[in-house]
């Protein structure tokens, strides 16, 4: 797929450079306004417009009723001036009409409940009926504009699975059990695989198996894995449904919006990769955690992990505030400018807005857009335009790619198991490991890629494995075997320790690892919220430390307090030409920054030398050149040593970044 | 209406000043106990007395089973000793059998619990079966007692809407679609006032509406904001059926005990006022609260705006703790008499107590009675002797009015627009914003009417607009006359920014106020919670901040750091004969108190002079005479300018109120 | 029962000491295993093991498909190792074909939410159905295998009521509607019981009367006691049918694990044990209180009074962490020993574990056990082999009694009532008062017995009352009895205030100990969290204040601040021989021990001089002789003044306990 899609994303800008797009809900105002629009897209250079997401309501009013004028009129009037169309199948939420006909299409809750109509993505993801009346919307759609040449991209859906990715109803309940069978075939594979002889749970039949509701107690977290699992793979049948009759009809390239970010868990996007003709991803920066800007970073690199290393979508993004989280705060001064550079400068080919001008009315109206409520005279637009402007001159960044020689592994399977019921502790959450190794990573000024168990490490020097708790054997020994081969790895607690089935490997933790790192663990530890221990080193440790025992390896640094107090906190391993580090708590961030400039000098990893926490810098090349972008988060100018042109200012690079500033810098050959 | 009330309520003390009165529920004791009780009534001088409340289950225990015996026996006592009868029509409560046959009736929740009998309230208010039960229930009671001659005052229900507002069953859902299908006629204008083209949301028919019951994602706005109208509006048809039946069968006038108090936001009680003979309201102290005693100012200032200045009923509170907050309190020492001084400071010309004898079963076993458990040989006891010496001694009071100068908008659809789903900031609550302002005036020494949107503003000097969300254009426009014709405006962040349907005026917020106040904002800039900016002058907000812009106004403060540095916080703009503020964030409490009087001052509106954030000063004026009441709330002493006949130790006023002291004085003319 | 119990559970043990044992679950291991668990089970001398707790999906795996062959299997092998049983009869949790086939058993929420198979205890306790298939278990499993010679005692399901104690569907209804009548017979002494006069709740027949299921407002409190009456009855009654059963095929002693535990409150045990042929309890250590060990040695006391003084089986506890609490802190190192040492010190003559080896599937994979994940090579398993020589070499301790002068009253019945709905304050929670309580005694070396309402009060001279609400008169009037005869009470706030039917006693607090106290309080006066009061005597208060005035009694401290500031906090009255105190607030910890030492002293009860509050001594004594358990929790060695065989280090006591250390002393005749 990686080799074709720079092509596709360049078609989108029609060759022109980068992308530069939005949601656009036309319907949303009166005809009057549309002319307007059009005229105000083409000042910003907005090129790419998705339209139809929500269309259902729009176009089939009512049972058997269609009516496409207005969207034949959107089309033309977008087409006439220009602008290319990511075209929505229009089926992200049911008409009210379907739910309120048939009722037992709305999903349903862990605990029972009906969700009902009025929100959006209000049905169950396995219900036939839901299904059936989606394709024959996709279909109608398809072969009206199916060749329309203003049709650049499919959009399916929209942002499939935020809401209703777990269902509990009947049908999803007949779907699981549906796909137990396909997975197992045999009751008795079932009963092993979930350890069903715990609290008397072995089935007879798969007719007795239910999606796990609500219990009295703790559940079977076997159950529960497969659930997360099958729920992953329901969402993407329904994107291969759509996909399927758009391709039966259309050439043009067929994907749906991701949502790699914080809080969305559901989605197994490695299972989902490969029947996107191009990676698109919605972001938004998530105020509610300690590190929001952090957040958007990995969720870049893991983006374009997803994609391989070819470029990809932002397909959505926001201007300002959003209006969904507890506290929307408006973006700082330049804080737009800074994050269109992030997601650039870790692949992506194109930046989208949600939305083109913000609504007055629906569950959104406080949303931020490239249109505000304001109107054209305000800051807000005139930011906008300026970063037209700079999308316009960072073209030649289109399909170069991010180098990086370090991996760090990220696993949806993995954050399932971790966050399963009854683990040791509440306080080990995975994407906060996850997120601190990559912080650890971007604070040293290391470039990592985000790889799947089962990649091909080949050309990485530092693999990074944080938490990765569920792990298969084969893909385990993939890592022993990249170590032997010479590079280094570091792996942090709580990782290997089950199978795929979530089973726990006996002997010792971190069992898959346990080998490689010459150690063997006998008591996990965890460490309340707030407590904190000292390692002999100096630094510190939180969430977790446990009883561990250096086999066959050098303990760098041990606990010297806690419960832990006197065992190895710190070890390494020499393993063929490479070397094997474990780590039994979260180091503070110093300390874990200090540990990677360490592993990534001795794996002979570069660095670039100006980054830090405030200052972010990665590099993309290609073709064109190489493109280094400085980001400075901080509150103060910094120098640095980069020369070039410098496509921000369109000018001669000065060494100096203002505070706030970004310069994306071509390099001189 | 406000003509006739004071008469009204003169009725009920049979002409003697103010009333002292409470809730009896002798059912709840043996016959024995009741001759004790008149006894004690008699001493206090407890004149009026709320009973048959809850009496579906006694006088109509089983179906078609009705006994009025203990009833007949009760008003006769009271009846011979003189007390007059607040006569309860006895539906607040169904009885058992009647939930039990009929579980249809039983209230839904948003996520479709069905509430079970066991409680009270607990029936749906759109039911038919309950409309019909209830109304038999009232006929029967009217027929038996509507011309008895010591039935003073007929009491709908109780608390209507207090538990079961917002009802979600499918009888709701079909008598919401009736509401809608009123309102709107057409579906297409449903879908306008609803914007309901977003997240395909149109209908085509109102069969297909629901009730917003629990979704999977945020809700319609419209659709939540119509059905709290909805719900607002069924409570009042609860009432009206049984006013109805009541008005056919007696003439002593009819009312309900409404809920002003800062945890009841369901029922719009601007729009019920008109139907009630009196306005009658239960308080108690919300120990919940950070100022408890400011909200109860609050409250009695908004019931005496509901009764458009004329005296009003306190029909419920507390001589102590509650039982239904978290921590319930007992009162200090004074602080009954200081609650009472308030309320009757604020325009009530009668306080009565729930309940006479403290229950030893039930719900509310540990709410404070006028006898306690401990009887009457008891502090409380003697308390509330002493308190009816006070009333006693306070009858010329009764008929007075309390002037003011100065009007605070209060608003429930406000209330309820800004707290709708998907808001800039969970820290924006409404009822926060509204008693900020008005607690700022009261450390200013500012006695205020509160008035509601589209209130005639003649008379009004000063005019304070906190947060008024959602406001009609004409209502906006009024508004906007007062300031032309010489009042001075204080309007604060978030107001005017909707209208009616809840749908954003474009163009810079804040929307129906811009013009006016010669501003425009293009981002709303909330905080997070614990934050807070500095002005230019020095002072301090929380809360919020936006991006403004001052087009034809002064800058009297900017914020000097926070998300929106640099830009106007508080503005002036001179207009006509008056002057329009805006401040757009919350001031700190000193702040705020200064800004009141400097506008005060400019308005012309005076302030008395002794009252401070510790010492409440009220005044009430009538052919009685002049009644100044000093509440002070501090730990010292403190001296007062006012001179005349202090009706508490009924002696000339020294000039002195004692730490927690309370003192009413008459002024000499 | 007494006098048999220590024979009892001397069999267990085959008269040789004191009970090791575990519960054990071959079916989750390969058959190759088993030989292994029982090499290693005689090394470490586990000389019980339960099994076929959860058997009944291994034993009965599909509707009429018995399978006994596993059982009969490991039954044969336990055996031939001289190792015995605890038989389980394997219903508690029952197979899923059960539920699948019969969803109508599943169990039912306060809001209506049905919970799902795939947890445990997943069955509504009073569905017929369940109980028809348990019972057919049960007869199958005493049939096969009631008297075979490795089975020594009957293990009635597990953990009964954990989970499902409270249920809330139509079968529940029908059988509460079914205990109430037999309770009242007449639906007038319900209402009179209940107090339905109050909120409209009075039913003219039993077929109306529903469970308190979820309610919009605060509920009946007495249907909410009564409710938890039957319910904790409803419990016993499936224990009572299984025992019934048993003994017609068996003579082996029959019981079921109880929990005496801080987060089981809803089975009333007092009424449970008498139908035990032996106490059992089920005690893991809670890190989510303050005082984890102290609630260790609470429960561990109110075990022995459940079994009347007799030693009693620790049923099951754990060697490290659990896996269902958040935070699952692993165990300090000496921990385990300090554990069970105090369970034996205060009357357990056995030490079973959950569970022998720990799972690597299932919802407890990361519980703890006596084989870890790490298996024998570790330090886990070597203090479990430690641990089985320590439990061997404390034989002659067995059938030994603990003595103490003093009672400390619990009620599970004061618990439900003092956390009914409506309370005075949140912050009062019962069993927050009584651990007080217990932890002043032990802090000042006083050791108590731990008595229902009602015991038998001969021989105490001190007796504690903590919060003890809800009491009979009768009950009171033999506290008051002892006290005449020369006892010394200490009551505390909150007691004696309802009767049997939550009706609260007229005429002042605390209700039916008024009299013997000379006090008498008016209205109470919680204080908020974080709060707290100065005494007279410089101790401070928490929680609690009341109004209170000494009719008849010394005042020994008073307020002096907070809400009843003046008022009376401690109380003396001498009465007959003895002395009656009351304590108004929650003393502070060292208040409150200095208060213990005082009262202890004045009753002539012998405090152990060496304890405080980091040493914690017990003794037990018997024909076998005195033995003398020191447990030192602290982190500095202490000394002591005990001489005697130190049986943890098998050698003479040194009159030091180290750090951490427990000693063992039989003291020297």
């Amino acid at each position: 797929m990686a080799a074709a899609v720079s092509d596709r994303i360049a078609t989108l800008s029609q060759g022109d450079g980068l992308v530069f797009g939005c949601d656009y809900n036309p319907e949303q105002w009166d005809r009057s306004v549309w002319p307007d629009d059009v005229r105000l897209m083409q000042q910003a250079g907005v090129g790419l417009v998705a339209i139809n997401i929500f269309g259902w309501s729009s176009i089939n009013p009512a049972r058997g009723v269609w009516d496409f004028s207005g969207l034949d009129e959107i089309i033309a009037l977008l087409h006439a001036a220009g602008i290319r169309i990511n075209l929505g199948t229009g089926t992200a939420s049911p008409a009210p009409w379907l739910t309120a006909q048939h009722p037992e299409i709305l999903p349903v809750g862990e605990d029972g409940t009906v969700f009902q109509q009025g929100g959006r993505q209000g049905y169950c993801p396995s219900s036939p009926i839901f299904r059936a009346y989606a394709a024959e919307v996709v279909t109608r759609v398809v072969e009206r504009y199916g060749d329309h040449p203003a049709v650049a991209l499919w959009h399916v859906s929209n942002e499939l699975g935020c809401h209703n990715a777990l269902c509990y109803c009947d049908n999803s309940a007949e779907a699981f059990r549906g796909w137990l069978r396909e997975r197992y075939a045999d009751i008795d594979a079932l009963n092993r695989a979930w350890g069903t002889t715990f609290w008397s749970q072995r089935y007879s039949s798969f007719d007795d198996v239910r999606v796990p509701g609500q219990a009295l107690s703790l559940r079977n977290p076997g159950q529960i894995l497969d659930f997360q699992r099958f729920s992953s793979d329901e969402q993407l049948a329904l994107y291969r449904a759509e996909a399927a009759i758009l391709r039966e009809h259309s050439t043009v390239p067929v994907t749906t919006n991701f949502m790699v970010t914080a809080h969305i868990r559901n989605l197994d996007y490695w299972t989902w990769a490969g029947d996107m003709d191009l990676i698109a991803n919605d972001h938004y920066l998530d105020r509610r955690l300690d590190d929001a800007r952090g957040e958007l970073s990995f969720a870049a690199d893991l983006t374009r992990g997803l994609a391989q290393g070819a470029p990809w979508l932002l397909m959505e993004t926001s201007t300002g505030a959003v209006n969904w989280q507890p506290y929307n705060l408006a973006k700082a001064p330049g804080e737009l400018q800074r994050n269109v550079a992030a997601h650039v400068a870790r692949g992506a080919d194109g930046i989208c807005f949600f939305q083109w001008r913000a609504s007055t009315q629906g569950a959104e109206k406080y949303h931020t857009a490239l249109v505000p409520h304001a109107g054209e005279d305000s800051d807000q637009w005139r930011d906008v335009v300026e970063l037209g402007g700079l999308l316009e001159r960072l073209g030649e960044v289109a399909g170069t790619r991010v180098a990086a020689g370090t991996a760090l592994f990220f696993s949806w399977e993995s954050w399932w198991a971790v966050e399963n019921e009854g683990r040791p502790s509440e306080g080990l959450t995975y994407l906060d490991q996850v997120h601190a190794a990559h912080a650890a990573l971007a604070d040293a000024g290391i470039t990592t890629d985000i790889v799947r168990p089962g990649a091909d490490l080949d050309g990485y020097r530092l693999i990074v494995v944080p938490a990765l708790h569920l792990i298969r054997d084969e893909d385990a020994a993939a890592i022993a075997r990249a170590v032997e081969n010479g590079a280094t790895a570091l792996i942090t607690f709580f990782s290997g320790v089950v199978d795929e089935e979530d089973r726990v490997r006996t002997g010792g933790y971190p069992g898959a690892f346990r080998d490689l790192l010459g150690i063997r663990s006998e008591e996990f530890a965890p460490l309340l919220p707030g407590e904190s221990v000292f390692l002999t080193d100096g630094t510190t440790g939180s969430v977790w430390t446990e009883r561990l025992k250096a086999t066959d390896a050098d303990v760098v640094a041990s606990f010297a307090d806690g419960p832990s107090a006197g065992g190895p906190a710190l070890t390494r391993r020499g393993a063929g030409e490479g070397q094997a580090w474990f780590v039994a708590t979260q180091p503070d961030r110093i300390a874990y920054r200090d540990l990677m400039t360490r592993l990534a000098e001795s794996a002979g990893v570069t660095a670039h030398a100006d980054a830090n926490r405030d200052v972010e810098i990665v590099r993309r090349t290609g073709d064109a050149g190489s493109f280094v972008f400085v980001i400075n988060h901080g509150e103060s100018a910094v120098e640095i040593s980069l020369t070039g042109h410098d496509l921000v200012t369109d000018a001669p690079a000065t060494g100096v970044v203002p505070a706030g500033g970004v310069r994306i810098i071509k390099e001189e050959v």
